[in-house]
Order: C-alpha cells, then structure tokens, then sequence
C-alpha cells in the first residue's frame, strides 16, 4: 500500500449505519404472500380466458378445459423446479437478468430486461383491469365504467408509490392468506357439495354458445389442436409472477436459497391447486362464458339473444355467487379478496421496477442516478413511467383483460427461456471445472431439471407466439424491441464517457496558480462569508467582482467597500443592457487566458431558503450562471451558501426524504424499521 | 478611497460591450409605428361599441355617435397633452408605474402596476378577439369558430415570442403605414362619394333595430344619460396604448423627450382621425349594428327576424365591403390590415410585459431574476403566463369583443389617473424649490394641463366604474387587487431577507482552518482534475472520500488509487443500503462539529455533457447531493467540472441564448444589430 495508508479504510460503517435504513429478513411464513400475489392472482383471470378460448367451438369443448388445467399446471412445475436450481445458483436476488447476463452475455441479459419491463407495464394493465371486473361483479354501479374505475385505481397506486408505502409482511400477509382462504374454501366447500350432490349451477348455466362463425361444424384436427393451443397459452398468464422469488433471495431469512427454494414450491403448489380447482368447479357447475366482445353469441334457453345490457360476471364471481347463493357475505368476501390481491399484483410492478432499474443503473444500462437510493427523482419517473403506460393500455384496451392477455406472457416467456439456457450453461460451465463425484451428479441432476424446464418453456414461447402474435403480441414484441435499444445506447454512452475520461499519467500535473474571484451584488452577510471563505482557501490572486447595471447601485456599493475598509479589491464589469452572465463568463475566459495552466475559482454566494415560492426569488441569475460556468475550461465553481431563517424548513423536508421507504424496498430486504431505537438520532446544534 | 483603489473601477465596459447588444435609436418615423399599434388598432372595435350600446334604444340614438366621438376625441387630447409631459420629466422609460411610485409613493406605484399588468392581458384578449372577426368577415370559412381561431393566434404568438422575434423598425413600419394607408384612404374615399352624392349603403343599412326591453318608449332623461356614458366608456377603449411612449422615451432618437412628444402628439392627432372618420362614414352609410348576443333584435325590412346564421360584420368591414362593392381587393385590403395591425397590439402586450417586469424586479416586486436580461427561464414563464391568461378570457367570452370590452380601460385608466395626480405633485414639488420666473411659469403651465388631464381621466373612471363594473369590470379590479397582494408579499420577503443579511462587524471573522474533501467514485480524469484543483487551493486538511455501495467497486478503487500512487488519502465511507447523500451530508457535518470555527470544502467533479439525454445520465446524484449540502452550515460546494467532447453542443446553444432578442428590445432601444461588425468576436481557443 501507498502513501495513502494512513487515513484510508477508516470504516466508518458503524456508525453511519445506525442513522440509516435497518434490515429486516422474512421469514418463509410472510415470504411466501410477499411474493406471491403476482403469481397467485392469475387464478383471477387465466380460467376465464381458458373458456373463452374454448368457447370458440361451442361448449362442448369445455371437456378439454380440465386437460388444459393440467397441462399449464405441468409447465408450471417444470417452471417451479427450474427456478429452485437458480435461487441456489444466484442468491444475490438478481434474477433472470443476472442469469441471462452472465451466461448468455449484456445482449442476452438486455433482452430479458426489456422482457421485464414491458411485463411489468403489462401486469399493472392486466391485473387492474381484472380487479375493475371483479368490482363491478360487486358493485353493480361500476359497470360500463371500468375503464375510469381502472385508470383511477392506477392513479392511486401510483401516487401512494410515490408517496412511500411502508410494506410490511403484515400488509401483504393478511389480504394474501385471505385471498388462499376465500379460493380454496370456495373449492372446499364446492368439492363437498357436488360429493353429496348438491352442487349449484352458475347463473349462465341455462345458456347456450353459439360457436364462432367458421367453428359450427366438427372441427379440423388442425382447428381443433390450434383452438386447444390458444386456451392452453392463455391459461399460462398463471405462470407469470413465479420468478418475482428468484429477485428476492436476499430478503429471505438464513438459509436464504433453501428458503426461498421451499417457498416457491408452495407458492407452485397453491397456484396449481387453486388453478385446477376453479377451472373444475366451474366446468361442473355449467359455465357458459364467451369473449365480452361477443356477448351476441350468448343464447337463452329458449334459444333468444341476450337481452341488452347483459352483464357477463367473471369464473370466480359466478361460483362464488352460485355456492353462497343464500350467503352474500361468501360472495362478497371471495370477490373482494380476488380484488385485493389483484391491486397488490399490481403493486407488485411498482415495486420492482424500481429493483429493476437500479440493477439496470449499475451495469450501466439505465441512467446511473437509477442504482442509488437516494434517487428520489428517477424513482418516480419510473413510477409514473410505468403508471401512465399502463393507463394507455387500459385505454386503448378497454380495461378488457381478455384482450390485454394477448399482449401478455410473450415477455415473460422470453425471460423463462433465456433464464433456462443461462442456466444450462452454467452447470456447463461449471461441470467442466467440478471434480467432486457427489457434486458432479448433483449439478447434473440440475442441468436436466434446466434443460426440461427449457423445452417447456420454449414450446410455450412458441405457441404463444403463433397463437397471439395478429392478436397482440406484436406490440409487446415492438415495445421490448424499442426498450432494448433504448438500454443498449445508454450503455454505449456510458461506454464512450469512460473511454474519453479513463485516468492518464499526464492527468496529475497541479495547476500553477489560483485566480479566485467572488461575485458581488451588494454588500451583506452572504457577500462577506464568501470573501471569508475565498481568503481562507488562500488563492494567488483575489478579487471581488460586481456586474454594474445600475451606476447608483454600483456607487453605493463602492461606497460601502471603502467603508468598511474590505480589504479584497473590488473589480467592477459594466453592463450596459444589464446582462449578468457573459461579462462574469468572458471575464473569467480573459484570466484563464492569461495563464493557461491556472485555474480560475468563481466563488457565489448562495441564499439558502426554505420554501419553493422563495425559491423562486433568489438564485436564479445564480443557477443560471453556475450552469454556464462549468462550460468554461479551466473554472471551477464554489457556492457559499447562507442558511435563511426558512431554511429549517426545508432541511427538515430533506431529510424525511432521505430516510423515506422506497417501493421495492421490502422485497429486497429492506426497511425503515421504525424499532431500530438507534435510528434516531439528536441533530447536531446547528452553527451558522 | 481605501486599500482596495489600486485594481477597483478598471472598467472593462468597452471591451465587454463590443460582444453584446448593440443598441439602435429609433427616429420618430420608426418609432410612430412600433408604439402605434395598440393605439390605432382600438378603431377597429371602439366605434363598433359606440354603436352597440346606442342601439340599445334603437337606431334613432345613433344621432349622437358623432358627439360621442367627439368626446373621446376630446380625452384623448388631454391625455396625449398631459403625456408630453411625462416623457419631458421622466425621460427614463418608467412611465405611470415611475410617476406613481416617485410621486405618490411604492403603494400607488404597485396600483398602476398591477393595472397594467392586468391590461396587457386584457390587451391580448381584446385585439385578438377582434382580430378573429376581422378574419372571419374575409374568410367566411372561420365564421363559428372564432374561439379556437382566436387561441390558435394567442398560441402561434406566444411560441414566436419564445422562440424570440428580431424585431426590426421595418417589421412594425411597413404594416403599421399601410393600416393607415387603408383606413384613412378608405376614409377620404368615402368622404369623396359623400361629396359627390354616391355613397353607397352598407349591408346593414336595410335592417331595423328593435330597442331593448325596457328601453323602447321615448327615455327618461337619466336613461339617456346612462345610455350615452355607457356609449362614451365603450368608446374610450381608443385611449389604450396611448401610454406606450412614455414607457418607450429610451428608446427615441435625441433629443428624447422632444421627439418622444412629437410622436406622441402625431399618434393622438392620426388616431383621433381615423375614429371620428370611421364613426361618421358609419352613420351617413347607415350602418344597423348590435351586440352580437341579441342578433334577435334587428329585423329585415319587412320586420322580420332575420335567418338563422346571419352574420354581423364588423363596422368596418361593412364600410369597406360597401365601398369597395365593385373592387374587391379594396375590401380584403382595408380587412387583412387591420387583422395585421390587431395582432400588431397583442405583440405589444408580450413586449410590455417583461420589460415592465423587469422595472418590478429591480423595485422588489417581483421576481429578481426578471430583472437580468439573462434569464431566459423568467422571460418565457411571463409569456407564457401571459398567454394562458388571454386564452381563459377568450375561452370564458367566447372571444366576444363586446364582452371583454368591459373588462378592459379600467385598469388604464387606474394608472391614468394614478399617473396625471403624480405628475401635479411632481410639478407641486418642484415649483417649491424652483426660482426661474420663466421655468416656474412653464412648470405651472404644465400642472395646469395635468390637471386638466387628471379631471376628464376621472370623470372616465368614474363613468367607466359605473356602466361597466357590473358588466365585467369587477373581474379586473379582483385581478388587480390579488396582482397587488402577490406584489407587495414579494417585497415583503426581500425586505425580511434584506434585514436578516444585512452585514455586521463580526462578519469579516476569517474561518480557522478549511478542511476539503474530494468525491470520488472512480479514478478518472474527472475525479483526477478535481484532486489537482483542490490541491491547488491549499487546504489545511485534504482527503478523498469515497462512498462504498459495493465493496468489489471499492476494492478496485483502492487498488487503483495505491497503483497510482495518488498522494492523498483515500476515506471510505460505507452505506450498505446503497445511499450517497446521507453518508457525506453526514460526514461533512462530523468534521465540522470538531472545529466548529473551521470550513468544509467538498469539491465534487462534474462531467459537462451537451444533450439532454445526457443530461439525464449524468450527475443526477451530484446535483441532488449539492442541494442538500447547501443547507449544511459551514459547508462550501466546489463543482470542478470536466467538459466532454459533447459539451460543445451545449455551449453553442446557450451563447446563443445569451445574445438572443427578448421581447420588447426594441422598444427599449436594444437589438442585436447583426450589421455592428463588432459582435462576432472570435470564440478563444478551448482548453482542457
């Protein structure tokens, strides 16, 4: 080590920690609902696209429906296996993104971003638009305005992200267990009642599908497999929200791969049992539901349209309203708790994508103020980024889930294969070095489970992409395309930077002499601390220079510098048309020419006020003037700030800012733990 | 003179100057146009109001529009004659709101200029709704869509005031002449056919008025009198502009005031011209004319109601299409200049508006910042405040001119008023000390004809209160008075901060000892140039200090730093939760807390990128990290930036910035005069 042992790595972590954030891990028990909203609300709205795909032929094709069940929970299960191998594989939470980037290399990994992002839009879009179905199933006054309702619930998620929620377990525990209680009870009970043989039938029961126009005969094989194809690829949206535990390992408590991987497997478990429950249920309770946009293809039992204004109620609110039929408050329970955790799936996507982004910002593929905390800026643009796609979404879309569904799943199957492949080439890897017998098989065991979950995932990704790429897809696809050029030339940016500012030996030469110079407008206290603070930093040469636009005023000011015998000179610019920032801007170029290897220091005093309206009144020739100084080689800029009386108050709100909860931040192990006795701190006494 | 003579009042004006504005006197052949327009464009509506209001008792009361035009004719020569003094005693262009505030003290000087403020809205909205009639009579097409046609111009003129217009004397001369051109040519042709017998009737001229409800038995003597002052405060809308000179005297070839008083007395004399011609040719054409709301009241020959549709056309183009029946061009010729010459007036508006802003902001009233001509940023938000404003009030009147006419001439004649009493005290004052018998003879002259002018302008207000304050006036008066308030609180704040800066004996006291501290993230140039320059100005103590959010980044910055074998010790400072600000805010407040008489210098270096993307990239932390600095007492902020290659973009840009026209440099007697060959200096050198 060098000179500069002394003083360096003087860690200062204790004591700075206690006035930062604590840490807090999750236990499996509030893991679990953590994490699992996303994937769990799917339950929501996946059986209800599995008949309305089948609906197509009539229904009696509604006999597939339990096979579909099974085949999407059989993908699930080589999605849930595949995944355990990673969080052992990669426990610093981050991802597929992680995987993809270091085995498959930055293309790779920026695709999977892209895939990200976009589904992040798209879940808020999906699950809102979801949950204004299921509200207006309740509260009858919302139909026909569930766009509103949706782009408002999106507005309100939006502003309490911004705000700063303080997540806790608590706050995702109750309504998730809730949401597992009203799902699986329903089934329960509704299991119990078809074994005694007192199972309701749904209020469309009575009704019957026309089949689509093209569909009414017996069908192609090839129709038939492509109508199957299309049920089984919507059926997959219960897939997405599986890999959100694979972002959070370092949340979880110790052993946190271990745990997370059981969480997963019951998150897999639940998702799968719900899934196939409903989708059986409804089967057996008679559903009858068809695309909303075709409500014509309903007909009574007397084989009559629909009368108008016939308002179709999603899967789950049907079975619920048939099974507690004389118990309103069944009915209301598990509509509002599919509500709730599908706002919370949405909430989910505010949640990450900051985590995302600030993962994105230390590999420099998104602007690096994204990778610190304190960020406050960029995180709510990326908030309100994400909010006002999704409201465009919504818009466009309707708040139609069925037609959103089609946009869906493509990112998330992007990111499933790619992760996968990453994965197999990782136990590649790292069975080429491995020598340990035991370990060997153990990785290889692995590399399989990868591999299977690959070839599921990739046949999906392919009937995703033949069945929804005209319905939908496309857009997704266009928008990934857009969002990875995007990364990928802010990561040239930063490339070319570092290459034209990487450290040269020439680069330590000291500069000759400092020209300082503090700008002056009248003659007070912040005036006089700066002159203060240039002397104490002893320059070659100082002088004090005022921008005369008024003669009077300059004479005064003159005045007052004799008076108080200052003994800095005091060079005066004049400015007839009363422009402040290119005689002080030329003037500093003149010195700087005059002495090439010195360095010009421009010392402005600063008022430092409180609130914005003040802020609004001082400084703004000031900003205006260090903004075009740092265009100027060879300046250096000082503030010297003046603390205002109404200052406090806004160092006040400062520092509530610093220590506020960021969305994201439980799920990454992290909270302002309000217990933590030595957060708080005494402010030091202030000085002036 | 104390120590500081030996380098203090080098003027360094000339050099400097040679790369700012040039500066252009205008001679009165110039300047007639460019302050006319508001002046002269009022013909446009005033005698179409004059008509309105008599047709309220129906057509056998437009016996007196003659007389009500001699009437105006009759202020307007007082006005114009108390105004000739303004320019001789105040020749510095601060016109009403520096005769108000000198003579009658800060409160009446904000009064007159919240008027003001509050007319040149009016001024936008006014003109330009007339403007869109003019349009809509040439161009049946916009008939109906007056409103959007109307904020559509307020928009393109506001985005050409932004941009910012090089306003040249020719600009103004060549429409201005020709709108004279046209209606005084229009009027001595008329008066030709009147000579000889062939005056034509206008298209109205067949029509009949019905009187208002209430208004149709022969009236009572009061209702006649209130009729005829309604006509007459309508019509006074010809005396605004009027006071533009005296806000302009600078700007005026020498001798100043005289030729300012010339052109002042040409202006009263033209406009007086052309509305008594207009108001007469009207009459003797037969000219049928009432509000636009109460079209229901005029009746075709045969006492019909007229058709749906029908379209009023404004006075003068009913005397033009009449006129000129048989020569089109006459017509499109006399409409197209006097939509020109209204637009004309609206530009005036967004002229006055930041000059008399920047009067406020050296007085305290408003924001300081509106006082450099520097600050883009103040100038653009005054437009476009101003802009917004005028949309509201032709949104909110549907662009009718008859209604917004009653909001507007209260605020004038506020500052008439205001102005003519501070003239008589100003004379009053200086007839004290006065002793020349022939100077004091020619100063009571001139409070004589002040005084005069005092007594019509408030008769007028009084007249103008009383018809018109429920009709819309009570608006403007709110206006002002919120425009006050706002003012006065802005002056309030400076006076406070003004009390708690003002300098003190103790304030020379010389900080002990400085202890600087570098930023440093990586070792590249950037961090290598802030190293040199901090080293450079000698602190007492120097160190790096380095935040830690990765300890593998950290290691590699240590190893670097010992490699380099960088002479200053490296600190680092661990933030576990990836925090930047807290950690050295922190930091910076330890240090200065062991010597609480000593500084803190953190120097941060600054990459200086061109675009703004870039931008976006870079710096965000620094910037949010100087901000919070600020507030830490006994902290300096030292920005060392490094200009990369795409700086240079930016450089450009905001030089061009620099030099550009603002709104109102004309008026002002400032241009950029791309003929002073001067201006192009060449750009020195760029080092690094």
């Amino acid at each position: 080590m060098g000179l500069a042992d002394a003083s360096k790595r003087i860690l200062l972590g204790r004591k700075l920690r206690s006035s930062q954030l604590g840490e807090t891990l999750l236990p499996k028990r509030i893991a679990l609902p953590v994490f699992a909203s996303d994937a769990l609300s799917s339950v929501a709205y996946a059986p209800d696209e599995v008949f309305i795909m089948l609906s197509i032929a009539g229904t009696t094709s509604y006999v597939f429906s339990p096979w579909i069940g099974v085949a999407v929970a059989l993908v699930m299960t080589a999605v849930i296996a595949s995944y355990r191998q990673t969080v052992h594989a990669y426990p610093s939470g981050g991802g597929d993104y992680e995987v993809a980037s270091v085995n498959l290399g930055p293309a790779a990994g920026t695709t999977v971003a892209s895939a990200l992002l976009v589904d992040y839009v798209l879940t808020v879009a999906v699950s809102i638009s979801s949950g204004s179905q299921y509200a207006a199933a309740a509260i009858p006054f919302l139909s026909g305005h569930e766009v509103l309702f949706a782009s408002a619930l999106v507005v309100v998620l939006m502003a309490l992200n911004l705000r700063g929620i303080r997540e806790s377990g608590s706050y995702f525990a109750v309504p998730t267990y809730l949401f597992m209680v009203a799902i699986i009870g329903m089934s329960l009970y509704g299991g119990y009642r078809w074994a005694v043989g007192t199972l309701p039938e749904v209020e469309s029961a009575a009704l019957d599908v026309v089949p689509r126009e093209g569909f009414e005969g017996p069908l192609t094989q090839f129709a038939m497999v492509f109508l199957l194809a299309r049920a089984f690829s919507s059926g997959c949206a219960a897939l997405t929200g599986v890999e959100a535990i694979s972002n959070g390992v370092p949340a979880f408590k110790r052993p946190k791969s271990r745990n997370a991987a059981s969480t997963l497997l019951m998150l897999g478990m639940i998702a799968v049992t719900m899934m196939l429950s409903v989708i059986l249920l409804a089967r057996e309770m008679g559903i009858r539901y068809v695309d909303p946009h075709e409500l014509d293809r309903l007909r009574t039992a007397a084989g009559d349209p629909m009368p108008d204004g016939y308002d179709q109620h999603t899967v789950i609110a049907q079975i619920a309203g048939a099974l507690f039929a004389d118990f309103p408050p069944g009915f209301y329970f598990v509509v509002t708790m599919t509500g709730v955790i599908l706002v919370l799936a949405a909430n989910t996507a505010f949640n990450g994508f900051p985590v995302l982004g600030s993962i994105l910002a230390k590999d420099g593929f998104a602007p690096r103020a994204l990778g610190s905390r304190g960020d406050r800026l960029a995180y709510s643009n990326g908030i309100v980024f994400l909010a006002v796609m999704a409201i465009v979404l919504i818009v466009a879309f309707d708040a139609q889930t069925t037609k959103l569904i089609q946009l869906y799943i493509v990112g998330v199957f992007v990111s499933f294969n790619l992760s996968q492949l990453g994965m197999i080439r990782h136990w590649t890897r790292h069975l080429a070095t491995e020598k340990d017998a035991g370990r060997r098989r153990k990785m290889q065991q692995s590399r399989v489970i990868n591999a299977i979950g690959l070839a599921f995932t990739a046949v999906v990704l392919v009937v995703v992409l033949l069945t929804k790429f005209l319905e939908g897809a496309w857009i997704t696809i266009l928008a990934m395309t857009a969002a990875y050029f995007v990364m990928r030339s802010i990561r040239r940016h930063y490339d070319r930077v570092a290459k034209e500012i990487a450290a040269e030996e020439t680069d330590k030469v000291l500069p000759t002499r400092v020209h300082a110079i503090v700008l002056v407008s009248k003659l007070h206290k912040p005036t006089l601390r700066a002159l203060a603070y240039a002397k104490a930093s002893r320059p070659n040469v100082l002088e004090a220079v005022c921008v005369s636009t008024d003669p009077a005023e300059t004479d005064r000011l003159l005045a007052a510098w004799d008076e108080r015998r200052i003994d800095v000179p005091l060079k005066v610019l004049y400015s007839p048309y009363r422009e402040l920032i290119k005689p002080i801007v030329d003037y500093a170029v003149e010195i700087r020419q005059a002495n090439p290897r010195g360095v010009v220091a421009v010392y402005i005093p600063e008022y430092v006020v409180g609130r914005w309206w003040e802020q609004l009144l001082h400084n703004q020739s000031a900003l205006r003037l260090k903004g075009r100084l740092l265009f100027t080689p060879g300046v250096m800029v000082t503030s010297v700030p003046f603390q205002l009386q109404s200052s406090a108050v806004a160092l006040e709100r400062e520092d509530r800012q610093l220590t506020r909860v960021r969305p994201g931040d439980l799920r990454r192990g992290r909270v302002t733990s309000e217990e933590a006795p030595d957060r708080v701190r005494p402010r030091p006494p202030r000085q002036r």
